[in-house]
């Protein structure tokens, strides 16, 4: 029981279902006296928002938030500050008929097998606009993070079998890429190849899988608090929470368990100008050793499954027992990735600042 | 701050470092009436003890296991189970010229970053002995899952570039292949590669990667606790938890975003004649769906990189900011993944010993 | 920094100040199939609801309670329940004069020590509607613990130098006296007197201390878990929690520290017929032992302070560090004990709820 | 289950029984860098150790303490220490008649109740020696705080009916008289006659309960977090948490609840020459408002009752649901409150260095 809450000092709790009346996020622990107003919110709530294009839900809604709490002059006070999104686009009667049937990739046998029954429309608990909270909730600890130095930055690195090609683009300049695309991919070529893919996949009533990437700069060595609350595994915690993940991976992930310790090896360098930032001349590690930051760019990938819900005729169980056919009506994305790129930056974002503020008492003398 | 403790209602913290006075562990909340002696434990050691042969290191440690509490008479009384594990073969001195220096792919760096000094021997909490802890307290919670029909197994599914073939062995039988298996790998064909692979890496002074596959059977559906304590997430913290994962997948993992939706999800056939088992005519998802089992075979695979401990000359980074020459010496495995199994095996058994006692209170008939 | 939530099982997150949109609560895991309406949780509400007679605040407010997530079809779902109370008679101007300084008997010195600045308005997140969030997951733990035959019940038992005489009234009946009491004492007489007491304390600016008794009918053996979070510990922290609590006792509470074994043990005599519950001569423990229920009726006492916000003028401490004189103007309870009983025993719900839901894996057998 | 874990940063976990192989402590998160050896905790154990007059059992143990993990070198490396006692004198036989008998004021019918049976030697678990583990660890965290200008002192201000007479002592040197002081008093009146008390009670083989008073002089403002983790209630479940505490006040407790607001109200007066500490003309809120420190001396206090174990025959419950004689052997102390001093001492430096470490990130400015 009791699921719905991350973190140690900036802890968030989450809730809503798919067709309540909203869902919201409870951020506890935001540090005192950082300016933040709804808009800094929506402007990450924006980039999840569906109907955007067409490989996107058309469930259309204006996802807009409020602040309830937490915030007075236009700055934050410290306690909690309570997140509400309003539901508005709710086609309940879509989903009627799977009152009693589990689909093939979904949460529903789960749900009926942990509490006698489930919220059946649109996913309930289990539906993307869960992650609404974790966006909020990351928009918060994100813009922390920009003030303290540390930029967090996901998009879609491949649809399906189709991949970026990191040659074609700069990471540096990440964020004008992604402005102009529509998937989140930061390479043109392999974007308008991932659309034909895509649109071959809608026409036959298909989904794709995806691959996300995240990087971390600006992150100081030595965050991270081993042994259970490294810096990868609460890290692989926040990112495997988010629905469809089957896997992740830090730096090299699993092509370091193909090499041998003398290529995987990231030898260093001397350190910077500034005295701070260490050089290597690579980066398989992703920026974590040891369960902490090494003081270079964090990477982090994660595979995201394809969308459940086709329109293909599958095969579900009943509540009776027994095999029924199904058709999905409803409305679904073809393509996870892109809506869920910020996702992946946002409980980045929360994970990196909570560890960030767990360390400042790690020394005696940071405390006398 | 105190990251050392795992779990909510089974829950261990692990202690010492590789040349304090010993390795341990606290488990708290283990359930009252399990019979349980020093032995139950020490087989579980045993399988992580070095020395074994030529391809781990040569630290020779009997590594036994003390239970100082929480057992009365045979049985455990439900408060905590202290257990230690002395050091013995320390050999400090071969460490003492990496007193100034970090060496490449460890954590050297990161825990003075962190605390502005380190205990250098040996690694010292960072060190694989630290899993001894973890893997006292999973024997544990794996002989109370054998009691609920749950068994958990890990081996060796890569070495390097050598992978095995899942047509060359039934996994129902695992545990007689590794018992004869000195890399932990239940395809002979693909050991003997392996162990000519691994005698090159030793004799260049190198090191391997590998990938350690982990299955449950027996896991009733419903379990795990969205959102964020979901089944893959806090495997996925358990699992990154330990030194030299970079990668975790669940079930087809990063195959799964090359997929299309009608290939990746599972359809589903009837329940077992039990009534209790759902069959699936394949398991993509190894198990988990919605962040919760679903009756399925559970499937986690680890990458483990090389060890970063090889006896090429390497750079290291000193205190002083210059770059050194490194030559590291002391007693190392050239592949972590062996020894490593039985600590993922117990870091999945405590994971999900913890998420069953959880589930416990999921319904209002469960109380009244 | 995070304090906001309380519990492990069964676990609230209260957020919201006496001047913002509104304040709430989310209640994570509770148990599904409980039938819950808002009406289940408004008439908890109504009871700490202000404005009920001349010994409360003239804030006048219908404190609705919406719920906006976790429930379907009239049911919990075991998801996160979402409880909103908006805020509406709010009078800010009342408190500018306050911004910049520290009341006495307030924690205004603190949330300035603490954040560098804190809303004003009415006491912000240390106002007494801090409380709403408790008491709207209190009715529900109530609900829950209803059906399995456990009763919580508060009242005020002195206000001021009034106390009630027990042998004034049955506590058998404690429902039927509390609905006719205005100050929710049990005895007429000592209500009557206290009226009088209130009346004086009123027309001289002042304001007056109380007790709240709480007990709980019930309750099984063996709940609470030792050391740490034994049953009396937890509701320490519980009841030391709501704002103006400066003592608790259980049982005898600071009696027992003057008498003597012989006086203070408690007699058992057998078990009852149903074989349950256990008899014992006396109840000076107030139902708790070694940190664990024993079976008899549990019993707590909490102080309140008077309510530090008087008519009388004060010293407060200036921003600049000087001594200014204060004139609290605003809408203040004289006496906060009868409206703060609710929230002892929705406090003391939430704690028992937990714990019993935390006890249900204490034997192996009950896993097997 | 899983109740032994104490602290978010700085965190605890205890464990041990009176007559296991030894009691202990593992402290999570103790910053890095302090100078730390076994003599250091050894004194704190020494205040508790049992056999030093006639008016502690006679169990004679040295009680010597071992750090197993966690200081490298004589300081602290931020990693975890582990801290064992191990247990010499035990007298198992002694408490072969107490196996199936519930011992009046114990805890005894609680842990069979809750996990089927016990480790009835000594009390098991619930034996004072369980608090070992907290003296060791509040030892490390009183250090901490001493180098912060923090000082915690504990003594015994009531023995049954007889109390210090706060006008016989000044509490500034309160170090000075309980070093003559062999019942932890500082009033030396007063100690004769609760001596003179004991004897009687001793003699008619009956105990005495107590009250310890704690004070802690230095705190600067703002510590705690509302509304959960508020200062008051942490230590309100720390304190609880010590076996035999019925009742805990702060400041005035329940004299407060008789009082009015302008008696109770403490009024402030101009800030320090240092401009760090509040001057009060009082300390009616015993330097908590709000759950928060306010600046001035935090004053605690903690009721005992009286030690269960009396010679005097007293009536038990059996398994078997009959009502047995029970005659108590073994060795008992008449009157806990002394040795318990330096338990609360310890619980109180615990809980202030947690919540002294979680306040570092309160402001943006902390961080960036």
């Amino acid at each position: 029981m009791a699921g719905s809450t991350f973190g140690t000092l900036f802890r968030i709790t989450t809730w809503g279902e798919s067709h309540g009346k909203g869902t919201g996020c409870v951020v506890d622990g935001c540090p005192a006296g950082l300016a933040l107003c709804e808009e800094d919110i929506q402007k990450y709530l924006d980039r999840r928002r569906p109907g955007q294009n067409r490989y996107t839900t058309k469930r259309s809604e204006a996802d807009r938030v409020q602040i309830l709490s937490g915030v007075f002059e236009g700055k934050t006070t410290g306690t909690p500050i309570s997140l509400l999104v309003p539901n508005e686009d709710q086609h309940s009667k879509d989903y009627g008929n799977l009152k009693d049937v589990y689909r093939p990739g979904h949460a529903d046998l789960g749900f009926d097998a942990k509490y006698g029954f489930r919220d059946y429309r649109g996913g309930g608990r289990s539906s993307g606009r869960e992650t609404i909270g974790r966006v909020a909730a990351g928009a918060i600890a994100a813009k922390i993070l920009l003030k303290m130095g540390i930029q967090v930055q996901a998009y879609v690195s491949s649809v399906g079998p189709v991949r970026c090609d990191p040659s074609r683009y700069a990471e540096a300049n990440l964020a004008e890429y992604l402005s102009r695309s529509s998937l989140q991919m930061p390479d043109p070529d392999a974007e308008a190849r991932a659309r034909a893919y895509l649109d071959e996949c809608i026409r036959q009533g298909d989904s794709s899988g995806g691959v996300v990437t995240c990087i971390v700069t600006g992150m100081k060595a030595g965050i991270g608090e081993p042994v259970f609350d490294k810096l990868d595994a609460l890290l692989g915690q926040a990112v495997f929470s988010i629905g469809g993940v089957k896997g992740v991976e830090i730096g090299d992930g699993f092509a370091a368990a193909e090499a041998r310790g003398s290529q995987n090896n990231d030898q260093y360098g001397c350190k910077d100008q500034d005295g701070q930032t260490i050089c290597k001349s690579s980066n398989h590690a992703g920026g974590i050793l040891g369960g902490m930051s090494d003081g270079s760019e964090i990477r982090i990938r994660a595979a995201f499954k394809p969308t459940p819900s086709i329109s293909l005729p599958q095969h579900a169980l009943g509540r009776d027992g027994k095999v029924h056919d199904l058709e999905i009506r409803g409305r679904h994305d073809p393509l996870i990735a892109p809506r869920a790129a910020v996702v992946v930056e946002c409980m980045t974002a929360i994970t990196l600042l909570d560890l960030l503020m767990r360390s400042r008492s790690a020394r005696l003398e940071d405390l006398i």
